[in-house]
């Protein structure tokens, strides 16, 4: 049988990626790095494989918390993301390959035998697919027996914005719809679990919670308004949103005026959750 | 000018005061603990104000904290719940009055002089306060310049369900709305920021996140599952809850079959979402 599937639908337009940016393994994989230091004492060669590694500075992150001998091979389905990954990592110092190396996979089809990695990792990934258990079966086979997969999904319905501008509540409800019309997931964060059981692991084999990123310091509500600002003015967003029928042009102006007046507002506050999930591969 | 305003308006019911006792200091103070050593290196005998203690779990689990030579001082508006609370806290080995001692108070009117506390703490303690403001006031007043206020509160709607059983988002919407019906706070978690400056403090002297509970593993669903269950069946929920038009003994009874269906599928999970802030009071 043969299965038909989204591709990444968001794109990598910088208005997306420039967000995607400030992301580290100690903001975006905290559920992970406690697991590092065993699995590192009992592997220093290990291999952690990066899925929809996007801008890759998770992925080079990782590779941080790997040094000196274990090695990240972060993928995407895009080229032209791999290419700002690479310089990225070597802009922080790592070494290409040896550190970290950089190619394009299909998380559906991943190129590699069976029980090739020590970890399997993706943030926000199974978000953007139509057929996540599917993914999650593929990211299982090419793990190890007794490895881990590392998951992080955000549930788009928990967000919570202070003050609840009606502007803001539309750009909410937008960026759900969007990402409903491109055959997305908007509530990962609670259904990993569930995701992973139909995949095939065992309750016993998952440990799950949740995780929370808080803009509300200036400088945080800055960073991450302007992001969406740029996100509405030039991003899939805007596009897909228009085109889809589900906002207009007048729309978005007003969402920018919205994140505009959030983000001078000294006591506003924004909370989003993400589920995060380590899997353990049952020994065979 | 006097202000009226509404009491506690959950109770003390076992049902109530049953899921309250698993707390601690480390899964419900998560945002103060890591403040907790500089404080008592500064001061070894520091006194720490917990206010609205209810079975006092998380006062003596902060006092094993602030041994050898702190004290916390737990209060509540509730004379019956803190003899509960003593109890708990001999039973953790703690010395009284010496470690801990117990004491009437409203949060409204504290008995004590300005400045006299290192910490004050409250967790889910303004949600049920129709004038939260004030309260925090209150809590700024008996603070030391310098010292510290720990809060802590849920965000009601930020609750996520898998399976998303219809009575189980019906309970949700109960819990809500019983909330409001007593004149509570169901979006405190979001709104903690802005309710502190309002009381005066600038924001650079706040800082603030969000934390999680995470309900997914067996022996956790279980508990969660049958607190839910008895607070359903004796609790104030139900009683204000039917007296004031909200539900019905035959909705609660289907509530009550949903929580069981919930505790009982393996990959169910529940997240829910508090605020926590640490203030900081300034030198004046």
């Amino acid at each position: 049988m043969t299965t038909q599937h989204t591709p990444y639908a968001i794109g990598h337009a910088p208005s997306h990626t420039k967000h995607h940016e400030w992301r580290t393994a100690a903001n975006s994989a905290p559920h992970l790095l406690p697991h590092l230091p065993k699995a590192l004492s009992s592997n220093p060669n290990l291999k952690l494989l990066d899925i929809g590694c996007g801008p890759g500075t998770i992925s080079a992150s990782l590779a941080q918390h790997l040094l000196p001998s274990g090695h990240v091979l972060a993928t995407d389905i895009a080229d032209d993301v791999l290419e700002r990954a690479k310089e990225h990592a070597i802009s922080q110092g790592l070494s290409v390959p040896q550190n970290i190396s950089f190619q394009k996979e299909s998380v559906y089809e991943l190129s590699f035998p069976d029980n090739e990695f020590d970890i399997v990792h993706a943030h926000q990934v199974l978000c953007h697919l139509d057929d996540p258990v599917a993914a999650v079966k593929e990211m299982l086979r090419v793990c190890k027996p007794g490895g881990l997969i590392s998951l992080r999904e955000s549930d788009m319905h928990m967000w919570c914005f202070w003050p609840e501008l009606p502007s803001l509540l539309k750009f909410h409800e937008l960026m759900v719809n969007v990402m409903l019309a491109n055959g997305g997931q908007d509530k990962g964060g609670r259904k990993l679990v569930s995701w992973i059981m139909e995949a095939g692991v065992d309750r016993k084999d998952i440990e799950a919670g949740f995780g929370t990123w808080c803009y509300s310091e200036p400088g945080d509500r800055k960073a991450w308004g302007e992001a969406m600002i740029e996100r509405l003015r030039t991003g899939q967003m805007r596009q897909r949103g228009i085109e889809v029928g589900l906002t207009t042009e007048e729309d978005i102006e007003e969402m920018v005026k919205g994140w505009r007046e959030w983000m001078e507002r000294g006591d506003a506050t924004l909370g989003i959750v993400n589920g995060e999930v380590i899997v353990k591969k049952a020994a065979s």
